[in-house]
C-alpha cells in the first residue's frame, strides 16, 4: 500500500480536527424531542460530508423517527469485498450539567483529551472512519473496497427504528462483513478485540397506592407507602451479594470457563474503584468485578423517583413510585424471557394496598459473541498492533450494541469491532472525552486495515 | 349573651367570603423561597384586617424567618381571662399542579365545599376566628375576653423560628390558656376535640457511590448501585407488615390500653380506603388502621429520587440516591433520641461500596395529650355541641402540631385544639378544601365559646 492516505491525515490533522468539532457541537441528543432539529443538523452534516468525500447514493432515510444516514461506493469493483459500516450520530443526554468541566457542545482539548459530549459515543468514531474515507479518495483517488454507509440517529434510546429498516431493506444493506466502531479498548494504547458484547433489556415499574398525595399525619398508618411498597420489590430482585433473586434469571446462562475466567484475568483492566470513585468495588458473588462485567449478566436500577424532591420537608405519603431498570445480559438469555420473569417475580412479591403496573422495553438484543480466529478479525487485530505497536488483546465486554445482534440474526455477516474509546472517556457521563492519541492511531489502524482486507 | 354576633355573621357571610378569597389567592407557600413576596402579602393582609377589626399593637415581628403577624386586645379587663390565639397563614406546595381541578389560587365554590390551597390548612379557620372577633367588636363593640393574636407564617416548614420567639417573649405570649383551630373533626358536622396529637421527627437519607453516573454496560457489575443500596437502607427499617424495625424505635411507647381501643373503635372514623383511594388499608400488625393511625408511631418515605427521571431510557447506574423520611410521634418517644436511633440503624446496615449522609430534620416535637375533663376542654365542647347539634367526641389523632409541644413546655397553659376541618379536606394534597357548613358553624362554636369561658 501507499502511504499517501497517512500522509493525508497526518499533513491534514487541523483541519480535520475543527471539522470533527463542528460535528460535536451539535446537540443531536435522541432521547429528548426538543432536540429534534439539532438531530437534523447533524444527519445534514454527514449528508454533506460524504457528499464531499465522493460517495454515492448519499441519502437521509425515513425511519419514522431520527433520519438514517446511507452512502454506498462500489467502484472498487465486483471483485473487491464490501463492508457495511454502521455507526450513531446521536448523543446521550448532558444532565448533570453542572458537573461538566466545560460546556459539552462546545468542544475543547485538554491533556490531550477531546472534551465533548459525543467525542467518543459515537460522533468521534464515525468521524474517523469518514475522514480515513477521505485521506483514500483525495491521494489515490478510490477505495480499496465497496462500502455501505449506515449511520442511525436512535442508537441512544434502543435504536427505535433500525431493525425494521434493517430487516425491510436486506438488498440494500447486504454485504460481506460489517464493520463498527462504538466500543473501547481495556486500557490506553490497547488493542482490543471485542469477541463478545452483552444483550439488554430493560422494564419501568410504577407503583401506585392512595389516588393522591396524602398527609402523613393524617393517613400514616392507614395506607401502604407506594414508595415503600416498590423499596421491597426491588430488594427482592437483587440481594446484597449483588445475585438477582429474580428465579430462572440466570437459566441457560453458560458457566464461565477456566480458559476464559484466565483470558479475563490476564486482561490488563482499568482499576474500576479509581475510575468510578467508588470507596470499592462490588460484584456477584463467586466473580470478580471484572469477570462480572464482562461476562455475567446485570440488573440495575438507571433511575427511581416518588414523592416529594424539593427544597425542605413536605410531609405526605406519595401516591405513586416509579423506578427504570435495565439488564445486561449474555449468551444463552432471552431478553423477552427475561423481562418476562421479572415481571411475573415483581407480581409475585408486590405487597397488599397498592398496584403495580410493568412497561416491557420495546427494544432488546440477545448477547453476542464471535469467532476470534476469523480472518477478519484477525486481519483487523494485525492492523491494530502495527498501529499502536502493541500486541491486540481479545475481550468481551459489559455493553450492549443491539445492531450488532440484528446485523448478525438477519444477514449472517461477521460483524468486526473496531473500537478505539478509552476507559477514561466517560462515555453517558459528565466530561465525556475521547484520547487524541486514539484519535491518530486508530485511523492508522483503519488505513492498515482496508488496504489489507481484500480477498479475504 | 346577645346574638348579634350570630346575626352579623349570616348577614354579612357574602362579603366575608369574599374577604376570605382575597386572602387564599395570595399563594403564601413558606418551603419554597421564590414565594417571599407572596408570604409578605399574607401578612400584610392579616396585619390589615385585625388593625380594622380593633385589635392593639397589631405589628409583624421579625423572627429572622418569615414575619409573625402579633396582637392584643386587653380591653376585657383584668378580670376576664386572656386566650392566646395561634395560628398560620403559610400554605404547603402546590404540586403536582395538573392534579388540581381548579387554580389553587383562585377560590371556587363546588357542591358547598370552598376549594384553594390553605382552604383548610389554616388559612380558612385563621380567618373564622378573625371574623368572630370582626362580628363582636361590629355588635356588641367589645370582645368577652382578652385576647392575645399570634400567627405565624413557617408551620409548614416546621415552625422554623417560631420556638425561639415564644421561649425569649414569654412575657408577650402569656395567658391563660390557648386556642388553636389547625385540626379537623373524624366526620362531617362530628363536632371532635382533640386530646392527644403525635410528636414529629425526621431526616433525609443520602447514598453516595460513584462520583458521577456511570454506563451501566461497562461498569454494571464493578460498583453498587447507590439506589439499590438505599433501597436494601429502607427495608431494613419497616418490614411488610408496617412494623418498624430500627432497634429501640418503641421503646417507651406505652401500650394501647383496652379502654383507648374501645374508644377508638367507637369514633365513627372516615372509611381510610375510600378517602384515600388506596384498593386497601394497611396498619401495623396487631392494630386497625384506626388504632395505627391515631395512637402508633408511624415512619413514612414522603419522597426519594435518584438517577435518570425523564423521557425514555438512561443506562447508568447513578451516583447518589436520596430519601426524605418523617416518623409519627407518641407519648413516651423522644424525637432527638428516635433521629440518633434511625442514623445508628442506617450506618450498620449500608452496604460496602456506598457512603452515607444522614441529614437530621431540626424542629422536631414531642407528642401531646391533654386532660378531657378539663372545664376549658369541657366548655369547648358544648358550644361545638351546641352549634352543631351533635354530641362531640374525643379523639386523638395522627398530625403533629409543634407549636402545641411548645406552648405546653413553655407556658404549661391548657391548649384548646379546636378543629373545623373534615377529612374529605384533602390537605397537603391537590383540590384541597373546606366545607362552608364547617365554616358557618365553626364561627357559630367560636361565638358560643367566647361568651362563655369567662370565669373558668
Amino acid at each position: 500500500m501507499s502511504d499517501q492516505p497517512l500522509q493525508y491525515l497526518s499533513e491534514n490533522r487541523e483541519q480535520l480536527l475543527e471539522k470533527l468539532n463542528n460535528f460535536l457541537s451539535i446537540p443531536s441528543v435522541s432521547t429528548d424531542s426538543v432536540h429534534k432539529q439539532d438531530i437534523n443538523e447533524a444527519a445534514n452534516f454527514l449528508e454533506t460530508y460524504l457528499n464531499d468525500i465522493g460517495f454515492d447514493n448519499v441519502a437521509q432515510q425515513d425511519t419514522g423517527g431520527h433520519p438514517l444516514i446511507y452512502a454506498e461506493y462500489n467502484q472498487a469493483g465486483p471483485e473487491a469485498p464490501t463492508v457495511l459500516f454502521y455507526g450513531h450520530y446521536d448523543v446521550q443526554p448532558v444532565d448533570p450539567i453542572d458537573q461538566w468541566a466545560s460546556d459539552p457542545f462546545k468542544p475543547e482539548i485538554r491533556d490531550g483529551r477531546l472534551y465533548a459530549r459525543g467525542a467518543s459515543d459515537d460522533k468521534g468514531q464515525v468521524f474517523m472512519h469518514l475522514a480515513v474515507f477521505e485521506a483514500y479518495m483525495k491521494t489515490e483517488g478510490k477505495l480499496p473496497l465497496n462500502v455501505k454507509v449506515c449511520i442511525e440517529g436512535e442508537e441512544e434510546i434502543g435504536s427505535e427504528n433500525l431493525y425494521d429498516v434493517l430487516h425491510d431493506k436486506k438488498q440494500q444493506f447486504d454485504a460481506d462483513f460489517a464493520v463498527i466502531s462504538d466500543s473501547g479498548m481495556v486500557a490506553q494504547n490497547q488493542p482490543t478485540i471485542l469477541y463478545g458484547l452483552k444483550g439488554f433489556t430493560g422494564i419501568e415499574i410504577n407503583v401506585s397506592g392512595p389516588d393522591h398525595d396524602l398527609h402523613s399525619g393524617m393517613y400514616g398508618g392507614a395506607v401502604r407507602n407506594p414508595i415503600m411498597a416498590l423499596n421491597h420489590i426491588l430488594t427482592s430482585m437483587k440481594n446484597e451479594n449483588e445475585v438477582v433473586t429474580v428465579d430462572g434469571f440466570y437459566d441457560g446462562v453458560e458457566p464461565l470457563s477456566e480458559e476464559e475466567r484466565e483470558l479475563i484475568q490476564n486482561v490488563q483492566g482499568e482499576d474500576y474503584a479509581e475510575a468510578t470513585g467508588a470507596t470499592e468495588t462490588a460484584s456477584e458473588k463467586g466473580y470478580s468485578a471484572k469477570e462480572h462485567t464482562m461476562a455475567r449478566p446485570t440488573f440495575e436500577i438507571n433511575g427511581m423517583y416518588g414523592g416529594y424532591q424539593g427544597e425542605g420537608t413536605k410531609t405526605i405519603i406519595p401516591s405513586d413510585a416509579t423506578a427504570k431498570i435495565t439488564c445486561r445480559l449474555v449468551p444463552g438469555q432471552d431478553p423477552e424471557r427475561i423481562q418476562e420473569l421479572l415481571e411475573k417475580h415483581i407480581h409475585n412479591v408486590t405487597p397488599s394496598g397498592v398496584t403495580v403496573d410493568v412497561k416491557k422495553e420495546k427494544l432488546s438484543a440477545k448477547a453476542y459473541k464471535v469467532e476470534p480466529d476469523h480472518p477478519l478479525i484477525k486481519k483487523a487485530a494485525e492492523s491494530y498492533t502495527k498501529a499502536f505497536g502493541k500486541d491486540t488483546v481479545y475481550v468481551r465486554m459489559g455493553g450492549s450494541i443491539p445492531v450488532v445482534e440484528w446485523i448478525e440474526a438477519i444477514y449472517q455477516m461477521p460483524i468486526v469491532l473496531l473500537g478505539f474509546g478509552t476507559p477514561e472517556d466517560r462515555l453517558h457521563s459528565p466530561n465525556e472525552s475521547f484520547l487524541l492519541d486514539s484519535f491518530d492511531k486508530g485511523m492508522e489502524t483503519l488505513v492498515y486495515y482496508w488496504s489489507n482486507v481484500n480477498g479475504l
